[in-house]
């Protein structure tokens, strides 16, 4: 099972929507185990583990496949997709025994694929390494339970907590290591969202750079890498198309609350989409995108987007793990919404003073126990930078 | 040597003013080595390790102390302080060879120890786990250096480098794990530094409380406490002889600014002194005790104590090792002036969001080019807070 779950990694950057899956098929022998075919789950549409892992046993061990066992990280499954379902290639394989690291994570289909194999006298078990599995697809499995994609969402600060000066100044608060890291979240990242604030001011192209990967460059070729959707939020149609964004020619989403005019002016692969807007009764300058957006006075009525419908929309479009990148007013909404499903905050080794931009800004909270609580899963030296990988305790 | 240094370890909250110094005399017969005797120094006043040693090796092991190896991790002394140079006992009991983890620190004196011992036809080397008996004696070696202790400043915050909430609610942001590594800090420290805002408005009592030194107390022994010299700031002679800090009878040093009046109000283990004053031109509320005392108006020209001149005083009655515990505005101007060397950051898996309380103010610094640069040199768990250890760059 370890070894199907090296194989399902191969497919880390490239298997979504779908999970990334491995497989391995072994012939007992006289009480030894060997193994006759592997496989992995690449891309969708294409081959399923099982499926990679039979064809790869046919090659050289054709007569060893009846009998075998085959070790697979998740449940095959029943059902008829974009490829025949996997339990029924199994079953006509003639495997004895498959045994499975979890069971499927959509409760509708939960555990059909080791009954279809069950019916067909093949002997089933599942657990085996379970965590890890599940580690493999951690947005795969929440999307499946929550129809929400996993939020990730990554910030950058110094030791206390600032982005950059009053003045603004912040270019390259972390070192060159923590950037090339955040190449690697974007990069098994279906989509990254921002804020048109973000885009607009340090002018980013949110894209992958395949240049900047370093050591990722080895497990993921530069033919196969696949570039995340980049999502703005842009309420008040701020964007132009003369943005950096727009000359890396890949998929944006440009989230407005009103109707877009002339969309005939933008990139072929720009699209613009509605999503429903939420007022919120703004006390003293504070709210959401309002700060970010410079447009928010002491007690106005403000609208914004419903993060909440963004991130169901994006769901929708089978997106599994989505990265926020953004200012310290959207992250903030997100984190405030209990949104966010992980934080990836990378700390310089510096101390800026209590006059530098905070980190996150969440203004509805007042009172100690409305700060959002985390649990620490990580943390690292990333050159001479601290990562630190935290779960939102209220969101898992 | 790795045992004269594990040795030296047990005087750790106790030596100073000393150095922890460790000696293990080896003897060697045809080509196989037994350790004949060990010591340790524990406390000021009382025997050298090297001392120690030696009669620790005369109650079984006299007649094998001729010819032996003494592996000490400090170059013996060569000077009559409180005990007779141990330089001298060695010549005496007749050792063969002296290996020293280090030369003596002080460059007045250094190398003058090994020099006497090769006067009298004894072998020595050094350099032997030099890195690993520097780390015994951060303290003292830097005093010896620079007439300066080492300075730590110890902050606690959330994630987003916050302290408390803008209405002040701030109890207990980190765990009493986190609290509990506190108190081995002071335990290892001469002397507290704090300022008079603290010890008002968080009552606090600055000591090391035995009780809740954890793991700690198997090495530390509850008669062997020594209670840390606490240092309070109090430039505006606002500490009144009621607050707790005043309740446990331990020895406080008040460094105040003007001449105290009724010093005959206080108890008897508390001193006044007072220091220097320097004036700061302060523009836009910005200034180090200032903002801590709200006493500063736009404009206004202010005086707060010389920081500097503090340390060198503490440095004048033997403390190596202090500790500032303060809040943002005194922490921050130590560090704002270059004066600590070392930042233990404890950090609360939560975040508070921007109107929360910053970390460590420091009006000074408006560029980025200004922001204090640290190098991270341990980063661990303390229960569920993240413990960060880093050196100032600029102050090494």
């Amino acid at each position: 099972m370890a070894r199907a779950i090296e194989l399902a990694k191969k497919g880390h950057f490239t298997t979504s929507p779908n999970p990334r899956v491995g497989c391995v098929l072994v012939s007992y022998q006289d009480g030894v185990g060997r193994i006759i075919g592997e496989g992995y789950h690449q891309k969708a549409g294409e081959g399923h583990a099982e499926v990679n892992a039979l064809a790869d046993a046919k090659l050289n061990n054709t007569e060893l496949i009846k009998g075998a066992t085959a070790y697979v990280t998740l449940e095959p499954c029943s059902h008829f997709g974009r490829t025949p379902p996997c339990s029924k290639a199994l079953i006509d394989a003639k495997v004895s025994h498959v045994i499975a690291a979890m069971v499927d994570p959509n409760p509708q289909v939960s555990g059909n694929g080791l009954a279809m194999l069950e019916q067909a006298g093949i002997s089933t078990q599942s657990g085996l390494l379970e965590a890890q599995a599940k580690d493999l697809n951690v947005g795969f499995i929440h999307k499946m339970l929550h129809n929400l994609p996993y939020v990730r969402c990554k910030l950058a600060a110094s030791l206390d907590g600032k982005t950059a000066m009053a003045s603004g100044e912040s270019k390259w608060i972390t070192s060159s290591d923590a950037r090339q890291d955040v190449q690697g979240l974007r990069a098994q990242s279906c989509a990254i969202i921002t804020g048109a604030d973000s885009v607009i001011f340090d002018n980013a192209k949110m894209n992958v750079r395949w240049s900047e990967l370093g050591d990722l460059q080895a497990d993921y070729p530069e033919e196969t890498l696949r570039q995340p959707l980049r999502v703005v939020i842009d309420s008040q149609n701020r964007l132009t198309p003369d943005l950096d964004l727009f000359e890396y020619e890949s998929p944006v989403l440009i989230i407005t609350g009103d109707k877009v005019e002339n969309s005939s002016q933008w990139p072929h692969f720009v699209k613009h989409v509605q999503l429903p807007l939420v007022s919120s009764n703004v006390e003293d300058n504070t709210t959401v995108e309002g700060i970010a957006n410079n447009q928010v006075a002491s007690g106005d009525v403000k609208s914004y987007i419903d993060l909440k419908a963004l991130l169901s929309y994006l769901s929708s479009l089978g997106l599994n793990d989505v990265l926020i990148e953004s200012g310290a007013n959207l992250s903030g909404a997100f984190i405030e919404q209990d949104l966010v499903n992980e934080l990836i905050l990378y700390q310089a080794p510096k101390l800026m003073g209590g006059d530098g931009k905070n980190l996150v800004e969440m203004p509805v909270i007042k009172k100690l126990n409305q700060a959002k609580e985390l649990t620490i899963s990580d943390i690292r030296m990333v050159g001479r930078d601290i990562r630190i990988t935290s779960q939102l305790t209220d969101n898992q």
